[in-house]
């Protein structure tokens, strides 16, 4: 046996393996997700399988590498999240969003840093040589909300989708803000005095951090884009560079110290509508597919691995300190969505409510990020004791408010999400509205958010979409692009159901039919209902060679050059067959 | 900047773009491809990137690491060509390939191991210090022909399919037989004696390697089969497991020193039928399409990297010994492709032609796998010139046969691939005669190939696919499969061709009123036209409510879950309005 050459492969698949496993183990016992969200199943696992790790070496089992979470097992989540994210609500709330992301978050990492160096200073919790920037560096790992964990809980509770876009949006936003401030934080605790010109310099570098991976981000987007235009005779490689490209904007991002996520997402925005017009009906089933395939899997690596990273020695157990943590964690977040919300609400018709901000409040989230923040923390003496309070308060907010917002949103009656989507008659409506409004704006010399989404509308159809777009694909309005995919659908399933009528729908009926033909022989395909089967197939169909077997080729999968002449000809036939 | 972070994933992300990029830059001036094969263009491009590193570095570029060769770029190739192996062609030959691939393989290596060595006793030619054992290393590995190059070739030039099969399955197969004799005379080298005992452990090692292969592989592919049974409320992972097991089976083998290649074909080949029958038809498509992606990326990089490896100061020019190298490639193959054929032709009705004959020595194509063996061999004194040996060999069969062959199956007009595949009318004749001949030859007390396809079919449905196959999917004749599959994609098309008749098929009609409306504003939306296509649209949809814009959620697909009594209604209301 040669282990180790196969090593790194062949435990990277097993754990892959193991985490499809788990997904599959818990759907098929429905009743224990919906009481306990899977996230918590998931980290569960991890503490039992980090249990046994200790028990059997009895030593510390591998803490998540960092390095793996942030360049492999992160980026697939945020593509996703970024390329499912629904647009309309995003812009609608995007002031909102960026406020609790930025201010909030800055809010949160202050509070918490001031205040546990207060708590430091009694001096019956031996504390006292935790420093002020220690302290502030502390909270800015411990403050963001983590856009992962977010996501598990929330796509599970189905609360309306304004309130799920702003702790979403949040979650994901925070990244630019927590970025600057933790190395901000750490770069000062390697200084021997930090002068004005660096606090400035870091507000400034906020600003780069965030706009900069924005660039990044849309800079690969139009890139990919643009690649997209030119792949019509090859179309098996076209999923790859919405994959490729968007990883590329994360990691150069990453490589320029701006934010990854923040360049990711919009990497994943700005390119999509453009790659979904060039690329094919098939190429872009994969690409969905294979999205949520990756990030389901990422999601659940990561939780696996918080859990088995968990169980060991590297914890510090000063319980004052971790107690403080948790309670200044609740207690700053409930007060910064208080504040904000307030200045939020006297700007905008559409307020947030009560119930509203007990839910973002309560829905902020710590995860993977902060655990793995915290072991990138330099060497300093009471790194053991930052490693045991971020674990306890990302367990805590996983496990106890995670399973107990679904209850406390049946209990309050927070607005649930509606259980049907926009009609095509309400979709029409509010693209009138949408018009309305623009030129209402236009005419009252207001700028607002109607009149820049005009302006964008306008420059996209001038210039990029003649850019990105192949000449064949040009803009059709996007309602008769909804009319074509809705119609598509409709005649899968008619076919599905037209099948219904008369294929060998029961099973026991031909069953019965089966024994009677000689032994064993001819079984499945000689049952004189299967023949009758095929005779009314055959008398339906013989107007055309129909092709069926295709011939093995790498670079083109079966079926997909059928010339428009043969969908016509049909079409005539069976019309005139009707 | 911070590279050295992310340089790992950052490269590998580029090197598998540059790949991209190459493929698209080929495809779209599509006169060329028709002359040179693809290969070759890559190799080209390999040179050239070679030579620059070469000549910026001044030293020589980074060989291609054998262990990424076989653990990350064999693989998805060979599952690629395992999964969409024709099955039926593949069975019907299985003889003539293991033929080929097994005493063909084993006849080659000797004769050039033994040729060389007889070469190396001429004392001008300085060579009398390689060994015979090392000789028939060498031998070893240049023998084998090589998968990769072999379809990168032959998918081109569309020959007919038994021909193909019979290139492609002995390119296939040969890998067990490679793989122990490379080991077996690799130990050999380094022992000091040679005893009977060790020779006669060879030829049983061969057997082991082989079934055991196969044996590994349709284990794996059982256990996925099996998985899948259970994927039926989690859609998005399932093309993860086709993925996971097929490779966890490469690994595997390769782990215990068994044929990895062997092994994913049984397992890609074994899984297929009950994999598709369990997961959902969108979970296909991504299979399908991902594997064509995978296998297409890794072709292209192993080509390049061939091209850049070549480059450098890796060789020993000793030309005597090269050109012989590639006389006696050429001799040997031919000779032995002669000599079997005849036996083949003795057993067969469906004889070898002379032709196919020569296109099958003619098609030995040597690549990426000779050149990674080459680099693992032991370090000794002439390393280099086998180096040089292989790499000369391989571009002259790549550059030299791959250009050369299509002008020659025109020329000669060899039997090409029928253009058309089966009409539904030849399938069913087909079946019929096999079943005929199974009860012929069980009448007349012949277990021949048709008597065991049948007993392995009962088996099949007796046993294996009650217990691989979810209850609701239970078997239905492949000929309705068929139908269904047909009459989905007949769906498809009317909807497509449907649209035609109503949507704004003409821009240019639509272009003319554009500038109608006021000024930018409302452009792609309140057009006349449009407009009116939307009512015409609404009118004929407005029965029920159709659900547009899916919520976000992480493991499911929007649209996934349509209950079937939604197609029923859909299919009600339209045959009435019909």
């Amino acid at each position: 046996v040669d282990y180790q050459h196969v090593q790194v492969p062949f435990e990277i698949t097993l754990w892959i393996m193991l985490a499809s496993l788990a997904k599959i183990g818990f759907h098929l016992y429905n009743k224990l997700p919906s009481v306990v969200p899977e996230s918590c199943l998931l980290i569960f696992i991890g503490l039992i399988m980090g249990g046994i790790i200790y028990g059997l070496n009895d030593k510390s089992p591998p803490v998540m590498d960092s390095d793996i979470f942030f360049l492999y097992l992160l980026p697939p989540i945020v593509l996703d999240a970024g390329y499912f994210m629904p647009s309309r609500p995003f812009f609608e709330n995007i002031g909102t969003i960026l406020l609790y992301a930025v201010v909030g978050t800055i809010w949160n990492v202050f509070g918490i840093g001031f205040s546990l160096y207060g708590i430091c200073q009694v001096k019956s919790f031996h504390l006292q040589d935790v420093s002020l920037l220690h302290n502030l560096l502390f909270g800015s790992l411990i403050a963001a909300v983590d856009p992962v964990a977010v996501l598990a809980v929330f796509e599970e509770i189905h609360v309306n989708e304004k309130l799920h876009i702003l702790v979403f949006g949040e979650s994901l936003l925070n990244d630019a803000v927590t970025v600057v401030l933790y190395k901000l934080f750490r770069s000062f605790c390697e200084m021997p005095a930090i002068k004005t010109m660096d606090v400035l310099a870091g507000v400034g570098k906020f600003f780069v951090v965030g706009i900069g991976g924005i660039l990044v981000g849309l800079a690969f987007g139009m890139i990919a884009a643009f690649t997209t235009r030119f792949t019509k005779t090859i179309r098996v490689i076209e999923p790859l560079f919405v994959f490729l490209y968007s990883y590329l904007s994360y990691l150069t991002a990453e490589m320029f110290h701006l934010s990854g996520i923040v360049a990711i997402i919009a990497c994943a925005m700005g390119m999509k509508r453009y790659v979904e017009a060039n690329i094919s009906l098939k190429s872009h089933t994969t690409i969905k597919y294979f999205m949520k395939m990756w990030s389901s899997v990422s999601d659940t690596l990561i939780f696996i691995f918080l859990g088995v990273s968990t169980i060991g020695e590297n914890h510090e157990w000063n319980w004052p300190y971790i107690f403080f943590t948790v309670i200044f964690c609740l207690i700053w977040r409930a007060l910064g969505v208080l504040v904000l919300t307030f200045f939020v609400n006297r700007f905008h018709v559409n307020t947030v409510t009560g119930k509203d901000q007990f839910i973002i409040a309560y829905g902020g989230l710590r995860g993977a990020i902060c655990f793995s923040l915290v072991f990138l923390l330099p060497d300093f003496h009471r790194k053991k004791l930052f490693i045991a309070a971020t674990t306890v308060v990302i367990l805590f907010t996983v496990f106890v408010q995670g399973m107990t917002i679904r209850p406390l949103v049946d209990l309050l009656d927070v607005k649930k999400k509606r259980e049907s989507a926009p009609t095509v008659g309400e979709q029409i409506h509010i693209r009138f509205l949408d018009h309305l409004l623009a030129g209402i704006e236009d005419i009252s010399g207001h700028w607002g958010q109607y009149y820049w989404k005009d302006k964008l509308e306008y420059f996209n159809s001038k210039y990029l979409q003649k850019m990105l777009l192949r000449e064949c694909d040009q803009p059709k309005s996007s309602i008769v692009l909804l009319y074509e995919k809705l119609e598509r659908k409709h005649a899968i399933e008619l076919a599905e159901a037209g099948q219904l009528g008369h294929a060998p729908s029961q099973p026991s009926l031909l069953n019965s039919h089966r024994s009677v033909v000689t032994d064993g022989k001819s079984e499945d395909i000689l049952n004189p209902d299967v023949l009758e089967n095929i005779q009314e197939i055959l008398a339906r169909n013989l107007f055309r060679i129909r092709r069926t077997v295709p011939a093995y080729n790498r670079h083109t999968l079966p079926g997909e050059t059928e010339p428009a002449e043969q969908a016509k000809e049909i079409l005539i036939l069976r019309h005139r067959s009707l």
